[in-house]
C-alpha cells in the first residue's frame, strides 16, 4: 500500500517536493533534536491524490492520518477526542515552495463540546478554553464550511464583543460558542462537527483546496511559481502562547531582514497565538524585551538560532511559542530580506566562513540589487514629517493616498504615482500593493503582511503608523492632525518609517562597498558583458558608477523630444524652404554636439552605442486630434465672428498645421516612416547626427580622452538598408576626419528589431560590425503585440487567462522571439566571425532573460542603469549554474 | 583578338545575350534567305566593353567595325562616304530582351555635304535626299550629342516649317540644313562630324549609352529586366519608304494582336521612314488598303509572314519597308499580345499542330488572363458615345481626365480613377500611364507607343480619336464638340474604340470556349490548388466560373463592415446592458446566417474557409479626428448659445461618444485588439458566427447538398489561443448538432499571419487541420511595414531607388517572408502529416509568389475570383518548369 503520512521522527532526508518546505524542515529539526512539537505530514502525493478525487482524500488516507494519531498520543500521553487531557492539534499548509500568508491553516483541531471541558480541567484556565473553541469554530467555518468571516464577526446586532480585551468573561465566551453553533446550523444546515476525525480529515482537505484561492494563485502568477506542484500539510500538536503572561509567541530572525546585521532580529506577543502575530491584529513588542521578561527562553532561542543557522548555512525565519515558560520551534524557513541584507548577509556569510563566494552569489536575488537602488530622501531639500511608523521595508516613495487595492490599480494604470493607506493589507490586497509605489498601514509590525509582501517586491513599506487612522466611507485618512482625502500626496521612507506630507526629493543611492564587492564576486563568474542603456550625461555618469561596460542604447529621439528641442525639430521638419530647414538642422547639429561630446567624455575608453533617429516623425508634431478640434472650434468662431482678422489667421494657420500633420499622420506608426526609413528618406539628419557624434569625438581625442563611438542603425529589414546607410557614416565619418585631421576608431551596427532582419542576419552581418537586438521592437512584430496597446487592452486578460505564463514585454519570450535571436546570432556569426552582439531592450535587464543571453553566447546585455547591478549579478548566477549544470 | 562583331550572314546560331534579341533574329531571317538588308552586330560583349571605359569603344572594335563595313561595301556596291552611290546605314540598340521604344536609333549615318549630293544623284530626288540629311542632323545632334530637340525644332524664331507638308522645298530644306550646322556649333562649340567613320563610331557608342537613360531603366524595373544585360547595336543598309508613292514602311502582325484571329495585321504609311509609324505622329492606314496599291509587295510579305510564324513557332511582329517597289524585312520579333489574342492564339497553334498543349501553356502571361476578364460595358444601362478612336487595348475604363503623367500619379495615388488624355504618350509617360485606369490619345495607331504599352499592361486603351483636341494650357480639351475639363468623368472601351461621356456600367467579362479548354490544359499540369478569397455569394459564383475548387477566404469583418450592419455592430459594442448586446447579437446572427446560407450553397460540395470576425473594434465606430472636431464645435455653439437644450443633448451625446471610441482608439491598430484576440476577449461574438456558419451548414444538408465549412481562426500567435478558440469552435458545433440532430464534417484551422505562429508552427499544427498563411499580414510583421503607410510613405521611395526590387505587398518576399513561410511548412507537416496547407494574401494571385508556393508545395493558394484562372496558369507554368528543371 502506499505511504501517504510521514511522521517528522521517521523522515530521513529532506524531501520539500513530496514533504513540502515545512514539513521537510520539521522533519529535520527533529532529527537535530531542537524543541519541535511532535506531528507528522500528509504529503504532496495526497494533495494530487485529493485534487484528482474533487477535494476527498479516500479511505486510506484516513486510516493511515488515523494511525499517525495514535502515535502522537502514545508521544504526548494525551488523548484524541477524550476528556481527559485532550490531545489537539493544528494543520497547515507546507508548500515545496513558500508561499507565507497565501494558505489556510486550521488550529485548535480536537476540541469539542466535550473536550473542551478537558481543557478547562487541564489548563485551568476556562476563559482560554473557551477562547480556543471559539477560534476553533470560526476558523474551521470560514476554512473548512466556508461561512464568511464577518458572519461571526457580527453573530447579533448591538452585541458585539471585543475579543481582545481581557475584560470579556468565559461566560460571554461560552454564551458566543452556543451562537456560533447557531451560525453554523444557519448557514450550511448541518451542526459544527463534534467527531474529531471529521473535524481533522475535512480540515486536511481545506487546507489542500486552499492552494487553488484566487490569492494562492495571483502569488504564484506573480512569484513564477507553478501551479502543478500541490502542498503538502502539517499536523502538528497544539502548544499554546495564551495561556498567560509567561507564554507568548513570536518570530525571529537569525538575523535582521532589513539591514542584514549579525544579530537574532523578531517580535513577539505576550499571551497570543502565532497568528495574531503575523495577521497584524496587535502590535508586537521587539524581541529583545523578552530577554527582560523570560530571559532562559530568551538564550535557548539564541542558540536555537545558531544551530538553525550553521545547519542551514543561510539565514532563518523561525516562529516560536513558549507554553508557560517551554519554548517550542513551531517552523524555520530561509528568511525573505531586503535587498541590503541580502547583499550583507551573503558576504557575511562568506567572511565568517560558513559559505563561498559561489554560494553567496546564489543567495541574492538579482532583483534585490534593484532594490538597492531605490532613492532615498533629500533631508536637505525640506521635508514635513507627520508620523512616525515602523521601517517596514526600505527604499522612498511618493504617490497619492489611495485606500483602496482596486483604485491603487486603476490610478497606477493612469500612470500616477500610489502610496495603498489601509489598516492593516490582507492577501486580497496584493494586486493593490503591486501597483502601488508604497503601502502604508496603521497596524502591524516588521513581519505583517503588508511588510512581507512589499520587501519580497521591493516596495517601499511602512507600517504600525499608529498616527494613522484610515476613515474608508470618508475617502479620506488622518494623520495626527492632519486630515488627507483621497488623492493628497504623500512620501513614505520605508528605511526609517517615517511619513511626509507632499512629494520629498529624493536622491539615488549609493552602493556600498559590501555591493561592490558583491557585484566584483560576480563579474569574476560571468560571461556576458553589461551595458546600459542611457541618453544623458546624468545617465552615462549613473551607469558607469554601477559598473556599466559601456553604453549599449543612447536613443537620440530622447534628445530630440526635449521640450526646448521641438519647436526646432518642427521646423526642420515643416520648413518650406532648403536654407530654413538647413538653418534648423544646424542649430540642431550645435546641441546634438553637445550632447555627444557630455556623454563620449562620460564614458571615456568605453564604448558607446548610439542609435541614429528612429522615432515616427508625427511624434514630434501637435497632436492631431487636438488640432482637428481645435480647428472646428476655430472655425466656428468665425463664423459668429466673421470680422475677426485675428481669428481668421488663427484659424489659416491652424488649417496648414492640420494639413501638415495629416499628412504625416500613419496608421500604425510602429511599423511606417521610423526608424532607417527616416535615414533613407530624410538622409540630412542621419548625416547631421553622425557629423555631431565625429567632431564632437575628435574634440575629445585632442583633449587626450579615448571616445569609442559605435553608430546603430535601427529598424533594419533589408540588409541593402544597412549597406547603403553604412555608407553614409563611413563617407561622413571620413569628411570630419578629413577636415579636422584626425582619426577615431569606431563601429557601424544594425539593430536587429524586424523579424525580417533576423531572418537575413547572414546578409547584414556581412557588412555590419555588431548587432543589438532591439527585443521591444523584436517582441512588438514577432507577436504583432502593440506595446501600448496590448498592455491596455487585451495582455491583461491573457496574462489572468494564463494564455500567457509571463508578459513578453517584461519576459523575453524564448519560444517566439528566442528563436528569431538564436536564428540571428548563429546565421550573423557565420557570416561574420569577428560579430559582437548585443540585447539592448527591456529584456536586458530581467534575469530570466538574460540567462537566455548567456545561453545564446552574446557579447552583451545593456539595460537601465538602475538593473545594471542586477544584470551583473544574473550573468553571474546563469554562468554559475550553467557550470553546476555541466558538472 | 577578341571577335566584336558579327555579320548577319555569318552568324549560325541565334544568341540573343551576345547578338540582342534584333540582331539574333535579322541573322537569322538572313540564313533563311528573306528580304533582309545586309548589315552586321555590335556584340553585348562590346557593349560592357564601352561601360567599363567610360562609354567609349576601344580602338580594335573601331578596327572592326571598319572591316565590316567595307564587306558591306561590296555587297551593296556602294561607298561609305563616297559621292558617288553613297551607303548609308542605320544603328539600331538590339537588347537580349526587347524594350520597344525605349532606347535610341539613329538613321542615314554616312550622310555630310559631300555624300548628300551623291544620293541626290542616286536618287534624283533632293528634297528627299536633303530631308534625309536633316533628319540626321537632328537625331544625331539630339542622340549622339545631347542637344535638346526643340532646338532644332525652333532653330529662328518666327520662321519654323511644317516640315511633313509637302510644300517644303528642297531649297527650304538646304537653308534649314546650314542653319542646323550652325546650332550645332553653337550648342556643342563644335561642327557636326563629317568624317563618316566618326558619325558611325560616335553612334554606336550613343546607343550604347541610351542604355542607361532613366525611361529605359524605369522600363526595366517595369518588366523586371536585369540592368546588367546590355543591349547589342545592329548596323544596317539604310532602306527607304519615303522615295515617293512606290515606297513606304509599315508593321504586320502574322495574326491579330488584338484578338487572335488568324489573319496578317498591320499598318503601314505610304512615303513615309519607320520612324514615323512608331512615334505615332501620322496615322498609317491598315495594312489591307497595301494589296490594292502595291499587291506583288502585299502577296510577297504575307508569304513571308508565314515563312517566319512558321520559323519561330509564334506570332510575330514584323516591321517592313518598301523601297521603290522593292519589300525589305527590318526587323520581326514575338508580338506583343492582348489576353484574348493570347490565348487564342496558342489554342490555334495547338489547333494547326504547330505546337502541343504544353508549349501552349508557356506562350501566354498568367496576367493576360487577367485582362481577359475586364469588365465590359453594360450597353443597356445608356450611354453616351462622344468619339471613336482606335480598338487599342481591350477592357473599359471609366476615370477623371488627367491630361499630364505627374499628375495621373498623384490623383491615382488619392484612389481616384483616371484616364490619362494625351495627344501622343512618349516613353516619357510610362508612369502616368501606369497609374492611369485607360489612355485616350488623338494620335497613333494600333502599334503606337500609347497602344503597345497599355497592351503589356493590360490597360484599356483608345489611340487615333481625331475628334480629340488635347489644350494643355487650358487643362481642357475638346471631344467632338465636348469641352472637358481635368477631372471630368469619361469611360473608354477599348474594345471598341469609343469614348463615352461620365462613367458607364460594366459588366463582368465571360470566358470563352478557348480560355476554358486551355485553363483545363493548366489543370492537367498544375499540383497546386487554386481557391478564391469571396465574401458574398456573387463572388463565390464568380468564383466558381473562373474554376475556383473552394474558397480559401471568406472575410466575415467584410459582412459586419455593409453600411446596414454598422448600426448593429455599434449597438453590440456600445450596448450598456448584457440584454441590449445579447439583442444586437442575436440580430447580426440572422444577417450571418443568411450570408452563410448563400455562400455555402453557392460552394456546394466544395470547401469554404471561413475567417472568424478579424477587424479592430474601433473600425466600426466613428472617425475619431471628425469627432473630436464635431465635439469641439459644439462645445463653442453652446458657449454662444447657453439655453439650446437640443444644442446641449447633442453635445452629450457627443461627449459620450467621443469617450467610448477613445477607449476603444488603438495607437497601432494592426498590432491590436483584433483576431482571435477578439474571439477571446468577445468569446460570444466567435460563438455566434460560428453558431450562424453551423445553423446554415444543417440546414443545407437537409436540403440534400454537401456544404463543407472550413473554420479559421485568424492573428494565432500562440498554440495556446489555437487551442482554447479551437475547443469554443467544437463546443459551439456540437451543441448545434445536437440540437438540430445532424452533423456535418468540418474543419478548423489557422491563420499563420503573425511570425510568432510560423516559428511556433509545431505546437499549432498539432491541434490544427490546416493553415493558411495569411501573407498580407505576415510580410506587414515580418517586414514592420504598415501597409497603408508603407505604400503612401517610403515604399515609393524604396522602389524608385532599388532598394527593393518589388513591392512586397505585390511579390512575396521569399528571403523574409517566404523563410517563415518554409519553417512553418515543414514544421507544420512534420507536426501532422495531414495538415492541410494554404495561402489567402494578396500574393496568391501573383505568378512568381504561386511558383514560390508550388515549390514548398502547399495543396492550394487562394486569391482574387478575378485572379483564378491566372493562378490556375500560372500554376500550370511553374509546374512545367520544374518537370524542364528535372529533366
Amino acid at each position: 500500500m502506499s505511504k501517504w503520512i510521514y511522521r517528522f521522527d521517521e523522515v530521513s532526508q529532506p524531501d520539500p517536493l513530496l514533504l513540502g518546505g515545512k514539513g521537510s524542515n520539521l522533519a529535520d529539526m527533529t532529527r537535530a533534536k531542537l524543541p519541535i512539537p511532535p506531528g507528522f505530514i500528509v504529503s504532496t502525493a495526497a494533495c494530487h491524490l485529493a485534487f484528482a478525487n474533487e477535494g476527498i482524500l479516500p479511505e486510506p488516507v484516513h486510516r493511515q492520518i488515523g494511525a499517525a494519531m495514535r502515535t502522537l498520543e502514545q508521544l504526548t500521553d494525551k488523548g484524541w477526542g477524550r476528556l481527559e487531557n485532550p490531545l489537539l492539534v493544528s494543520v497547515r499548509s507546507g508548500a515545496p515552495i513558500s508561499m507565507p500568508g497565501m494558505m489556510d491553516t486550521v488550529l485548535n483541531l480536537g476540541l469539542n463540546d466535550e473536550t473542551v471541558e478537558g481543557l478547562v480541567q487541564q489548563t485551568g484556565n476556562p476563559r482560554f478554553a473557551y477562547d480556543c473553541y471559539r477560534r476553533l469554530i470560526e476558523m474551521f467555518g470560514e476554512i473548512v464550511l466556508g461561512i464568511a468571516r464577518d458572519r461571526f464577526r457580527h453573530p447579533q446586532e448591538g452585541r458585539h464583543l471585543d475579543l481582545d480585551r481581557e475584560d470579556v468573561s468565559a461566560e460571554q465566551l461560552r454564551d458566543l460558542i452556543a451562537q456560533y453553533h447557531a451560525i453554523v446550523v444557519r448557514e450550511t444546515g448541518r451542526p459544527f462537527p463534534h467527531r474529531v476525525d471529521d473535524q481533522l480529515g475535512r480540515a486536511v482537505e481545506a487546507v489542500f483546496r486552499s492552494w487553488n484561492t484566487p490569492r494562492a494563485k495571483t502569488y504564484r502568477a506573480v512569484h513564477n511559481i507553478a501551479d502543478g506542484l500541490g502542498t503538502a500539510v502539517t499536523v502538528q500538536c497544539m502548544v499554546f502562547g495564551n495561556l498567560g503572561d509567561d507564554s507568548g509567541t513570536g518570530v525571529a530572525f537569525t538575523r535582521d531582514p532589513s539591514t542584514g546585521e549579525s544579530r537574532v532580529f523578531g517580535e513577539y506577543l505576550p499571551n497570543a497565538q502565532g497568528e495574531d502575530v503575523v495577521a497584524g491584529i496587535r502590535t508586537p513588542k521587539p524581541l529583545h524585551q523578552l530577554a527582560e521578561a523570560m530571559p532562559a527562553c530568551y538564550r535557548q532561542l539564541l542558540t536555537v538560532c545558531r544551530q538553525l543557522e550553521d545547519h542551514y548555512r543561510d539565514v532563518q525565519d523561525v516562529e516560536f511559542t513558549i507554553e508557560r515558560g517551554r519554548l517550542y520551534i513551531l517552523q524555520t524557513r530561509p528568511a525573505k530580506r531586503s535587498g541590503p541584507a541580502a547583499v550583507r548577509i551573503a558576504t557575511d556569510l562568506v567572511k565568517e566562513g560558513i559559505i563561498d563566494a559561489k554560494r553567496a552569489l546564489m543567495m541574492v536575488e538579482p532583483e534585490h540589487l534593484e532594490h538597492l537602488l531605490h532613492p532615498t530622501i533629500d533631508e536637505e531639500a525640506g521635508i514635513t514629517v507627520i508620523a512616525q511608523g515602523l521601517p517596514a521595508s526600505p527604499g522612498a516613495a511618493c504617490g497619492r493616498i489611495t485606500l483602496n487595492a482596486n483604485d491603487a490599480v486603476h490610478r497606477a494604470s493612469r500612470g500616477e504615482g500610489v502610496i495603498l493607506v489601509r489598516t492593516e493589507t490582507t492577501a486580497d490586497d496584493i494586486h493593490g500593493i503591486l501597483a502601488a509605489s508604497g503601502v502604508l498601514t496603521s497596524r502591524g509590525g516588521m513581519t505583517s503582511h503588508a511588510a512581507v509582501v512589499a520587501r519580497g517586491m521591493g516596495k517601499p513599506c511602512v507600517t504600525g503608523c499608529d498616527a494613522l487612522s484610515v476613515r474608508e466611507e470618508e475617502n479620506a485618512c488622518m494623520i495626527g492632525q492632519v486630515r488627507l482625502t483621497e488623492g493628497d500626496v504623500i512620501s513614505i521612507d520605508g528605511a526609517t518609517g517615517r511619513v511626509m506630507l507632499d512629494a520629498v526629493t529624493v536622491r539615488p543611492a549609493q552602493l556600498s562597498d559590501d555591493v561592490h564587492r558583491f557585484l566584483q564576486w560576480s563579474d569574476q563568474e560571468r560571461m556576458l558583458g553589461v551595458r546600459a542603456n542611457a541618453d544623458t550625461t546624468e545617465e552615462a555618469r549613473l551607469a558607469r558608477s554601477h559598473g556599466a561596460e559601456g553604453i549599449g542604447l543612447c536613443r537620440t529621439e530622447h534628445m530630440f523630444l526635449r521640450e526646448d528641442r521641438i519647436p526646432l525639430v518642427q521646423s526642420m521638419l515643416l520648413a518650406s524652404a532648403d536654407d530654413e530647414r538647413q538653418d534648423a538642422l544646424e542649430r540642431l547639429y550645435a546641441l546634438q554636439h553637445t550632447d555627444f561630446y557630455g556623454i563620449l567624455k562620460e564614458m571615456d575608453g568605453l564604448p558607446v552605442t548610439i542609435r541614429l533617429l528612429d522615432a515616427p516623425l508625427h511624434e514630434f508634431l501637435p497632436n492631431l486630434e487636438q488640432l482637428a478640434a481645435r480647428q472646428a472650434e476655430l472655425r466656428v468662431r468665425l463664423q459668429y465672428d466673421p470680422a475677426s482678422e485675428s481669428l481668421r489667421e488663427s484659424w489659416q494657420e491652424t488649417a496648414d498645421l492640420l494639413n501638415k500633420v495629416k499628412s504625416l499622420h500613419e496608421h500604425n506608426p510602429m511599423l511606417g516612416l521610423r526608424g532607417c526609413r527616416l535615414g533613407i528618406t530624410f538622409p540630412e539628419v542621419y548625416e547631421m547626427q553622425v557629423r555631431a557624434i565625429f567632431d564632437a569625438a575628435v574634440t575629445l581625442r585632442r583633449e587626450g580622452l579615448h571616445p569609442q563611438p559605435e553608430i546603430m542603425i535601427p529598424l533594419i529589414a533589408h540588409a541593402e538598408e544597412f549597406r547603403r546607410l553604412r555608407m553614409l557614416v563611413d563617407r561622413t565619418a571620413q569628411r570630419v576626419f578629413e577636415q579636422q585631421a584626425a582619426e577615431i576608431p569606431y563601429l557601424v551596427g544594425s539593430m536587429i528589431e524586424v523579424p525580417r532582419a533576423a531572418l537575413t542576419a547572414d546578409a547584414i552581418a556581412a557588412a555590419a560590425d555588431f548587432f543589438s537586438f532591439g527585443t521591444n521592437d523584436l517582441t512588438q512584430t514577432t507577436l504583432a503585440y502593440s506595446r501600448d496597446d496590448a498592455e491596455s487592452k487585451f495582455l491583461p486578460v491573457y496574462l489572468r487567462d494564463k494564455l500567457l505564463a509571463d508578459n513578453p514585454f517584461a519576459v523575453l519570450d524564448e519560444d517566439g522571439v528566442g528563436k528569431l535571436i538564436a536564428m540571428a546570432a548563429s546565421q550573423g556569426r557565420q557570416a561574420n566571425p569577428s560579430l559582437k552582439l548585443g540585447l539592448c531592450g527591456e529584456h536586458g535587464g530581467e534575469k530570466r532573460s538574460i540567462s537566455f543571453c548567456h545561453r545564446q553566447q552574446l557579447t552583451y546585455v545593456s539595460c537601465s542603469p538602475f538593473r545594471v547591478p542586477l544584470a551583473r549579478l544574473a550573468a553571474a548566477q546563469t554562468a554559475l549554474s550553467s557550470e553546476l549544470g555541466k558538472g
